[in-house]
């Protein structure tokens, strides 16, 4: 085992070329093994082993910089930079996370990356800051295929460019995304493969870059030449690699999709190591409704940018939608002036995608979408503290990151009946762009009628009207609304609750009623207080002798948490909301 | 004059082709006379129409629907459908938009535009919804040359290639962005002029699309012959045409940079109408600041997104600064993660542009710059409601937009020294991401100390101490703040006043004090109400018995409003303000 005696990558310069496929071996038994056990990126990893063990045996990290692109190509990395106990010890594999980390290794990861499309554009800084203050060191963009799709790894490639100085950009061609790629680009990268790099259209010379084309993408040695041939160039260079996702690995190899990440399974034949719980899947459900929805109404399309799975959209959904699915890649910024367009000839579009990445098309949502008031759905799926967890994969700042954009309609539905009926309403009508907050983990069902209609903006709905104390719940949180008004009942107060529905907007005259008989509202949300739902009520009743308490989560970086602990440390359990809304009714009598 | 009996794209068709030319040329001195009288875009207009004319002579709007980028090319057009008044009456011209508005043609005008790079992803839409709908008009894209630097247009190209029905993206070629074109594409656009359209190294053709070159993009009866050949044409193509910024008029050809858009001047000699008004700018101060700090300070690098006019680098102040200044075109994506990746590196990068357009990079100030907490600056200018009024350029939801983001550190200075002194501090230091809310129109001078370090976050600054209410303002809104205190003080109170300087925190321990002996607290901030500084403040006070009252602006759509009218609608004229006050300090004695 050469593995067990490399700590970092000066160790890796003590080995022969010709060793160097055994050690590949080994990184990929390693990545098998984190995998297996611990669930993570499983294709795009096994394809770079042989690409991350070359760079880190040619190039000097840390002096020489490596970037990589939203991390799922970095396992191999960080067991040649000193963590491989994460991926050999199975105790140790929480400890190390699935994404390029400085917290987790100052020395060799140089950012803190999930989303897709950075590299180049956080390498370019490198370059520059290099350039300006007279270093030498070589600065390595890593970029997987699927990548290139998305915008901001073409403004990177552009700057890069016109600086002009040495800048190595691997791109990691495995002819695959998350699901197959989609766009313009991906004919004229299969024709550069086809052709040994000759083909006549290259997006990356014509973006004024050179460029080499290496076929053989997962063989260690030759990679290695290749390296040497571009280490220490004076000027940037494209490095067109064509790996395999998956290599190594039959099973992922032959399902190249469905390996792309996965969960925990067993090696011998992939199979998942825990049955896929009975519990229902609300994306999958809102997804199997939308597919439902465009047989009644041909005009209806659902839009993915590069996550199709985010509703459950497998291949064989897809391909039996047809038409009325579109996947634009890696591209929300698109995906969204789509639906604008789409919604603008009178199509009923449909984007769904987690909500960390809507984060991508903010702009687009305010001006080409909202400004525009065309009536297309966004849903912000797993908006939830029950969701994603990773450093760079939250997915509950999406209140305040929508619900102050003018013109936008936001809707959160507090069961999945609720989800559908707004869904529909959404759907089917013509006046609002409109964004649904899909909840996150489980499923909630209620037997209560939901309405049908939301044109009336802004109108909360008034569950149980009691007195001295409200509580208004948001979205997935409602049951936890539920859950306090019980318990206060046990101290005697008969509360008032409510679900409001709209969370980008206050309703004025169920507010004011409030003041006659309530002294104490409480906002209940899943997601951040600071530009949350509960702001708005707390600055509506601020000139008011209403005392509000605001329940959320505290503004800051939060990284793989245990949602329990993460509920107990902002006092969001139901006991807790409790005791503070009787602390301060205690004040009060 | 045929103009005058041309109300729509109709009237234009019953012309001869030998008659455009001379209906081009009354079209632009209606572009003149509009932009003599009112001030506008001058160079991309003129340059754009003999194309305009052309458009409109061949294909059938509004069936046939015309997409314009930015609309800074859009002025012809609107002459030609029902808005010449808005040309060629200076009494109309207030009433008629500078940009593609459905809202004043909702025949014409397919979306409101006003910033880049969206044409072609926002054409996409109405691409697959028209094929959805068994549709057969064409579908154009007109985009400038400088606005194919924004990663949206490559994504909106890259996905209308996919589609592969008809679309016809319209290359205007002005060899200029608003300042030169930066990035490496431009050496292909430039070896494409040279070589006729000839070059192997074509951006569009590697993108999968059909490609046209036309050399003669000012030659009305050419540009006709061109179209015609496109329409209805059954997949996308790239018709690309080289422009002249300025055509036809000689000051503008001359200096394009200074004549992309210009306030009212004489059309004789191109002077301006007004002079300069000899009041201070203080972005342009700020500019200079920078400027001199660079000199001091050779790790300083200042970041344009194609706007280095926001702080004041005009062409010579740009060649001086030399390689510590870099303007990235059109990209704010990768202007952010650009400054990311050097502050990483040790260098210190200030990136300045106007806050509209930062909406164009939030997730990139999320992700690839707060998570990681690296010490770049970011100037977000104009962010008032004294700034830029138009639909699309709000500039004061900045707050909503940025407070909430982890480990971004927001600050609001209140008069040119305060702004400086954050400035230096932020620049100088290597612990945090920081954004400065710079001011709008206007500069306010102080004889007072300022603050030199505020490494100490979210500390603010107690002016004045007083009882029974106290005033936070925030900004260029704190002399509003100062007023305020002065009339409460006629009324017999002695009001506390503080200045947060941070907006992305607050000082519990200030504001816990003033529990002490303060009933009320008012916020008084140039921007959102929803989502803003002051609904902090209102949820931090919502458990006990302060009465808070948020002062700031209404979460709606603004057009070209005027600044007074807009304070007295939303309360924030000082006598408002302390009539609210007063209200409710009546209530509660």
């Amino acid at each position: 085992m050469y593995i067990e005696n490399i700590e970092s990558p000066r160790d890796l310069k003590q080995l022969q070329p010709e060793q160097l496929p055994q050690l590949a071996e080994e990184i990929r038994q390693g990545v098998l093994n984190r995998v297996s056990n611990h669930g993570g990126h499983v294709g795009p990893n096994l394809g770079f082993v042989e690409a991350t063990v070359a760079l880190h045996y040619v190039f000097n990290a840390p002096e020489d910089r490596i970037v990589f692109d939203i991390s799922h190509q970095s396992y191999p990395h960080k067991m040649l930079t000193g963590r491989k106990e994460g991926f050999l010890d199975a105790a140790a594999m929480s400890r190390i996370s699935g994404y390029s980390s400085p917290l987790e290794s100052p020395e060799y990861d140089n950012f803190e990356i999930g989303h897709t499309s950075t590299s180049v554009a956080l390498a370019s800084g490198l370059v520059k800051a290099r350039d300006i203050m007279g270093g030498t060191e070589n600065v390595i963009a890593v970029i997987g295929d699927g990548s290139l799709s998305g915008g901001e790894a073409f403004e990177g490639l552009d700057t890069i460019a016109e600086l002009g100085t040495n800048a190595i950009i691997v791109v990691n061609d495995n002819e695959m995304s998350i699901a197959e790629n989609h766009g313009g680009i991906y004919r004229g990268l299969a024709e550069l493969r086809r052709t040994g790099g000759k083909s006549a259209n290259n997006l990356f010379r014509a973006i004024g870059l050179d460029y080499i084309y290496h076929e053989e993408g997962n063989d260690v040695q030759k990679l290695v030449e290749l390296f040497r041939k571009v280490k220490d160039i004076d000027h940037p260079v494209v490095v067109h690699i064509h790996t395999e996702k998956g290599h190594g690995y039959t099973p992922a190899v032959t399902d190249k999709e469905a390996w792309h990440w996965n969960m925990p399974f067993n090696l011998e034949d992939g199979s998942p190591k825990q049955k896929g719980g009975s519990g229902e899947n609300i994306a999958v459900m809102l997804g199997n409704w939308l597919f439902d929805e465009m047989k009644r109404d041909p005009k209806l399309v659902c839009i993915a940018a590069g996550v199709p799975a985010a509703i459950g959209f497998h291949p064989e959904k897809r391909r039996q939608a047809g038409r009325q699915f579109i996947d634009v890649g890696i591209a929300e910024e698109e995906a969204v002036a789509l639906a604008s367009g789409m919604a603008k000839r009178g199509a009923h579009p449909v984007f769904s995608t987690p909500a960390t990445f809507l984060q991508r098309t903010y702009d687009q949502v305010c001006q080409d979408l909202a400004v525009n008031g065309n009536p297309a759905v966004i849903n912000v799926m797993g908006a939830s503290v029950y969701g994603m967890n990773d450093f760079t994969h939250i997915c509950f700042f999406d209140i305040p990151m929508f619900s102050h954009i003018p013109n936008l309609v936001y809707l959160a539905p507090t069961t999945y009946e609720e989800l559908i009926a707004m869904e529909s309403w959404a759907v089917r009508q013509d006046r609002y762009s409109v964004a649904i907050r899909v909840q996150g983990f489980g499923c909630v069902h209620t037997d209560e009628p939901v309405d049908t209609d939301y044109s009336e903006l802004n109108k909360y709905k008034l569950v149980r009207r009691g007195s001295r104390v409200a509580v208004i719940a948001v979205g997935d949180f409602f049951q936890k609304g539920e859950a306090v008004v019980a318990r206060l009942a046990e101290h005697g107060i008969g509360a008032t609750l409510i679900n409001p529905r709209f969370i980008s907007g206050a309703d004025e005259e169920l507010l004011t009623s409030l003041l006659a008989d309530h002294q104490i509202v409480a906002t209940i949300e899943d997601g951040s207080l600071d530009g949350g739902f509960g702001e708005r009520i707390s600055r509506f009743y601020g000139p008011t002798a209403m005392r509000v308490l605001n329940f959320g989560v505290r503004k800051q970086l939060y990284d793989r948490y245990d949602v329990e602990q993460l509920l107990r440390d902002n006092h969001l359990t139901d006991g807790q909301i409790v005791e503070d809304i009787l602390a301060v009714d205690g004040q009060m009598r």
